[in-house]
């Protein structure tokens, strides 16, 4: 049998399949275009022809943060806004450098759960329960990993003698990230009613948004 | 220490992640653009720069809608259509006024579960299971609520001896409102094919069709 | 045509769908078992068979919650676990009463989208974005609505000249409620790690744990 | 090289991801055991070591069913109830045989799309809009599809000169089916309160709830 | 009372909801606009006032394919590419025509399970579970259904005497469709490369490459 | 004022909530019971009680895989089986090692989409589109990260001079996982339906059923 020839009636199903009008539309995938408006399940995609490798892979988590500043820690995300090619696929990626004494602060994740990897170092890490306000903290070393669940209040910190380093994966494209300290402080939110509706002393509200950039 | 000096990194991480190009784009929440074409997911979501608070909040519930009418009852929506915050949030409102035997026709809303909460008076409410199509029905007073399960066919009427009125959550931003004689009897759908897949007689069909400005 | 005789057949198929062994176990909603385990859906559905009308309604917002406490003000919950017939249902509810100055303290939902009803007298209501820390705040009279999107630290205080009472949806049968101070101040997460992740000062976390009853 | 000794380890590889406790609990799919309680999601699965071809295999439409009856048609349903194989695959049938003349009368399912597919015959089907009360009505041929948006009032009739064949697939494992006259007239929902609720004529509704075995 | 006049009101509540501005808004449907971007979600819905009966039925499963090639089979796909209907309704459905001695090569749906209904004919089909790697292979006849689980590898292949006619149905408005054979050898992905990822020989990766126009 | 003592009212608020037993069955996790039958979305959950932070750490991933075997890999797994404080927060986690020349054969996840970092060494990594059978392949380095989009079929393999390490994270406590050879050639799979579905000729098949360990 000449199979190369008896083959094409298969190839002519691939054409039909892979390359008539419509097949073009249909995607495995969704590459946000970030140039278009969001929607509630993310960015509109980017043309399929024009997607190729490198809207998949990502280098900007392999180098390390800053961490010469005040908490001593570095951020760096790879959401959605960094990394297209996460759009839709329910997921999403940060590098946390934390130096010596470093602290990511505390905060949420509105819309994901987290699992952070420790690459290096040993990191403290705690989050709490909102039914019973419980903590549940833990040092945790090279090689260990720890689950903060959607929503929840939870923070990291070097609880090392050297830096520590950490990746962390979220279950969104666009987790969301909401420090604490810079929702009450670092705005116009009125001193006042940060007071009322945090118990905190109106000189340590000042203190705070003094340092943090707020007014009001 | 000079904290305030000393907190400058800090609020450079804040800058760094809340001032990016790529961070603009990030947002916690997708106000609706109606003047774009809706997805099945919600409306594209207007420039994250140009929400306010005005977006969140909405007065149009405030005032009891016009009862003067044959059902001697009002339906206000603030659907996602009059509402546009609730763009993607998974919910929705209306107001029910209900004057002395106002009644809610038979309806379902077949995107969305339903909770009545009674603010005055007294409305009987009542919906239909499918599987064994019994009757779950009940007469609240003000304070009650009631949860009406999504799809399922369901009425309220005021059985109280005053006017009564009802605010509904439902669990979309869009939850549809089909009434059941409006989608039998106020359209185009023929008389013939009416009666055979309702087995309605043809004289009541017609009788209908006439009251609510169907035809054929 | 004798109709009841003819009409026999369509009850056949009436029984045929609803009697048969098997579709008595096909059901429109999940009444929740509370004593069964929960699922990452929610708990597992109560016998349909022993659901009635009033598996679907509840009482428990009618009456007022005691304002007579430090932050004058009470939380009424309506979630899974005291109203079993939202499980599963995607929506839940409360009711919150605001004595003159009262307040609900800053808080998230981890797992909910929040509407706010204003029933009685003024709220004041604000969130805060996650991604630019931008503050939306506004008073609220009878009758408006404000939304809260998913995960975001919000609060509500009374900013009328008299009682006020809201009632809120949420869109989910279990929100969650992560009161920030009660998160950081009434339990055992030791100061140290506190004044770490927040910058507050010692002096300040003390006192708080103090008044809230937390250790460490 | 021996490569049955050489590929020895990655069957240990296989056997260290397919054959130790925590791998046997992993599963593709969730055959239902119907004799648990229901969640939220679907009913919990039958344990996979006991799981069979013959549980994702299913003959029940393969029969006609019996179409002497006033409708002259009848539904075969393949929900997870029948065929527990669907369970939580977002998947269900059913089959729909119409005798000349046959009527699957005016309903909806409340928790999926549906999809018909003719396979014998001429069926005229229609659906209505929630939003306009727009009528989308069309006789289907052989071979011809036609999609019913979840939760609007549809229905089915035999207009050819035959008997007529269709089989439907559902987006949901358990897309319920409420027919609304046996929502209306085939229970105990008083005839006063569908009266109310429908407007139909005291004489119509009694006659019907005569008919399918209706009381009150 | 003369209910026509009566019934205004009524009429009037219908076009509050049905004919406003924000109502026009609302739809129950989401036709895809096949011209814009897709999103995550889905494509944008085509404007509803242009959406008529025929943009929810399709002709196009009603004429067999051409088995006249190797495979001796053909799919017919009705995905959201080919029948925008679908689009957001967690559906769609392929024809799947099998002369004799056809076969439906071995592939998956990345994005949907599927179930199979046998029209004419007897199929074998199998699939293969992730976790043991456990074969389900049956032959099922003219009625029998099977149901093949969300991502995992399954094949169909006449095993009867005369030609087959299968249709499926996927819970998915896009399900994909990966078949494992065009995967390796209908691209350029290296031979060097196919090799090392499935130890095939490489006569044989070169024999299927040269088959199926791959090259590398 | 004597704060403690005015406080405690906010305390009896804290007890409404948190201590009271409707509370007690609200969680913000679910961690899974692996004793009960799992459901679609997940394992029922452990008593709330019982879970202590030990439940959301897991250090399985810290010990490199042994890669002494003929793909020279390992894979780790941290799904829900191996750790189940994962249960319905949708991610897992597993851990790559690949020694010079080691190689993750051609796989699927079902269930979830996968993203790697290369933690060491350099991996090529690549996936295969559905539509169009487009080869998404790249070498990456240390602190690169990829995406491979749900369903498709990817691998990876060290194309570095030394020893190779990765961590990979999935949008699913339970993501699945197939390896085409291990569906192939691992079971009783008759070789002549092997044949039929990938073209593979009968020696090829045979020498790898021989060395997979498979039947028939």
């Amino acid at each position: 049998m000449n199979t190369n020839l008896a083959m094409l009636p298969l190839l002519s199903l691939l054409l039909l399949l892979a390359a008539s009008p419509a097949a073009a539309l249909v995607q495995d995938f969704c590459v946000a275009d970030l140039k278009s408006a969001d929607t509630p399940a993310g960015y509109p995609c980017k043309s399929v022809t024009s997607v190729t490798v490198e809207d998949f892979a990502f280098a900007g988590l392999g180098a390390p943060g800053n961490t010469t500043n005040i908490i001593k820690a570095a951020v760096t995300p790879a959401f959605v806004g960094q990394f297209p090619g996460f759009n839709g696929l329910g997921l999403s990626m940060a590098r946390l450098d934390l130096a010596l004494g470093g602290v990511i602060p505390l905060h949420t994740h509105p819309a994901a759960s987290e699992v952070l990897f420790v690459a290096q170092g040993t990191i403290c890490a705690g989050f709490i329960s909102s039914g019973a306000n419980k903590v549940y903290l833990k040092s945790l070393n090279r090689g260990e990993i720890m689950v903060f669940p959607q929503g929840l209040l939870h923070f990291q910190f070097n609880s090392g003698k050297g830096p520590a380093l950490g990746f962390v994966a979220f279950s969104s494209h666009n987790p969301g990230l909401q420090i604490t300290d810079f929702a009450l402080f670092a705005n116009d939110l009125p001193s006042e009613v940060v007071e009322k509706v945090t118990f905190l002393d109106d000189a340590q509200v000042k203190k705070l948004k003094g340092v943090l950039g707020g007014s009001g």
